[in-house]
């Protein structure tokens, strides 16, 4: 390279350490400010995520970055990263109490990492948890006198078992479970006790760094208004609430998880069976490939206790998955009979049931690859 | 809220803004300061896209970020969010030719999407294009004695027969395609045309904005020093360049497009016919599945002829899938039987398989979500 070039180009890099130093001093700052306003919050009982001023944040910037001849996509998707930052830095920094009369929260399974996950998250609230072993002895135990709460974190074939070991509950106890299917646990809790009772399901794994912006399905048993302060501490943590029927969630879920789960599954066995070579197969992948074989091979650094559990949580389940692959066997016949008509009309159809989801879903992923 | 609280929260957020203000001021710096290396580079005929240097600077950052007490995560992610925008910022200010001596490029079926996004980046780095339709007589057409470069841009099942038709080029012209398929069409060229060959699948659709850090299959046909100065224009946009034979090509194809796109294609038309409530699933979806319908529900977005096409590019795809949906039902046999355990030991071999791949995959989403 000629030399006066080369010394322009070191320049200009020089340029741009410097303002490098002064992007990563004001994120600092932000984030520092950011978290002043979370421990005046948190000392206020205000929810820390707050999607409106979020969204509002959102759309200001996107208008400045316009207004500054700046990507509005770009100044977005930074701000977004730089907020998720800001709610990690909030962990660990205790939130109020939304209910200073409940004596103990009980989990049972709260060994496990999902209930270790709640446990913690109770305490930073300012309750009492008294985590019991599913195989601790609950008949007899005095514990439960005192429970405010009740929370079962066991792994979904062992759900209706423990239950069914529960003593008698105050009348006042909030009983709950946290598993992936809803129907089943709730009918087993209104069995066992005759208080309020109300199913949640997690929407995410016990890998989850916080629990701000993350979704709970809630599925209502009895007396909502005794456990709404449970859904309110809920919110104050962040997350995200939604209502459903028990028999709605696990229909859902069949498609949602069940079915996803077993195909990736599948997937992953038939290029292990196939002796596929992975690292040939990732060197020719688009962006967009790797992300699809990743959410593959991510279940594989998982539990596959769980993933049985998701997939044979119901008979329902194994219906759909047969439908699935009765669908997939007609699909491969008319293609085999070089019928690109039938593919190309039924392409159309789901393009129609789609709608305009499928045009934001296409952008939504190239923005996320960053490829817009 | 407390009136003394709430002017202390004000008072907070207008250092925030005033804060924001000055991160948008030095990204529109650091853009400026980038594109003026860029036009640097372009001058001299430097690659804009440096994976090395890239990396360098993301290590040297993710040092400094930990030296700030910051999280290099964070840090890294938003400076890779930058660098790809300084990318995109690159388009259109021009590329250095890497062959002045090539008379006329002359892309058959330049009229499509892909072919007018080569035939813009040829342009651009300064050749003269010429853009045929497939439907136009070739035969007999005058203009192919003064090709220096012939690019078959047509549908799959076009291909074969458009190279067929080719007149007599040049001895020096080489011939590509951009076919998504390889052994065919190579063949079909190497017997149309003596003079240097060479396969080429882009792997990405016409809705990119930039060519920067997209990769490109090459599949040498004949005499590939004849054919460097393409390599290098295509690396100088940006592109990585991945060598593989055409065989080797199409079978990872079979694995990573055919299957793929099938089985995605199954999956929305499966919820279709199911009738399933797409708004409600959203509703009662974590991230990581609204990302995986969202990559299902893309396809539907886009060209069913596309698509046919590359599912029925060979019959050793439909063998794929043939094998795969057989996979399936053999797993949901066993699943029908509850015999979990045969579940948990292909999990346990396919974990296996993948080794630190299904970690790393699992991180990497994570990190994509936001929720590292």
């Amino acid at each position: 390279m000629d030399f006066k070039m080369k010394k322009t180009i070191d320049h200009i890099r020089t340029e741009i350490d410097d303002i490098d130093s002064q992007l990563l001093q004001l994120i600092k700052r932000r984030l520092q400010s950011v978290k002043e306003i979370g421990q005046i919050k948190t000392t206020m009982g205000i929810p820390i995520y707050d999607p409106q001023r979020e969204a509002d944040l959102i759309n200001k910037h996107r208008n400045k970055a316009t207004h500054h001849n700046l990507s509005a996509d770009l100044v977005e998707n930074l701000l977004k990263l730089i907020i998720q930052e800001s709610y990690l830095n909030q962990i660990g920094s205790g939130y109020k109490q939304t209910n200073s009369k409940i004596n103990k929260i009980i989990i049972i399974g709260g060994q496990g990492k999902m209930g270790r996950l709640f446990a913690n998250q109770f305490q930073l609230s300012g309750y009492q948890v008294v985590v019991l072993d599913r195989e601790d002895s609950l008949k007899d135990n005095k514990i439960f006198d005192l429970a405010g709460l009740v929370l079962i974190s066991v792994p979904i074939n062992k759900t209706v078992e423990v239950i069914n070991s529960l003593p008698k509950l105050p009348n006042n106890c909030v009983l709950a479970d946290i598993t992936s299917i809803k129907k089943i646990p709730v009918k087993a809790m209104l069995k066992a006790h005759q208080g309020p009772v109300v199913g949640l399901h997690p929407m995410f794994g016990p890998s989850v760094r916080s629990f701000a912006n993350q979704l709970i399905i809630q599925c209502n048993g009895r007396k909502p208004n005794q456990y709404q302060w449970l859904i309110e501490q809920i919110t104050l943590w962040g997350c995200r609430i939604e209502k459903v029927t028990p028999i709605m969630h696990d229909k859902a879920m069949g498609f949602i998880q069940a079915l996803r789960h077993f195909t990736s599954f599948v997937y992953g066995s038939f290029l292990e069976t196939a002796k596929v070579d992975l690292s040939l197969v990732l060197k020719l992948s688009s962006p967009i490939y790797r992300l699809e074989l990743s959410l593959v091979g991510r279940l594989f650094a998982q539990s596959p206790e769980l993933y049985a559990d998701i997939i044979l949580a119901s008979k329902f389940n194994l219906t759909i998955i047969k439908r699935y692959i009765k669908t997939l066997s007609n699909q491969l016949s008319s293609l085999r009979k070089e019928d690109r008509d039938d593919f190309i009309k039924q392409f159309h159809k789901t393009s129609d049931y789609f709608g305009e989801y499928s045009s934001s879903f296409l952008s939504e992923t190239e923005q996320l690859l960053n490829k817009t």
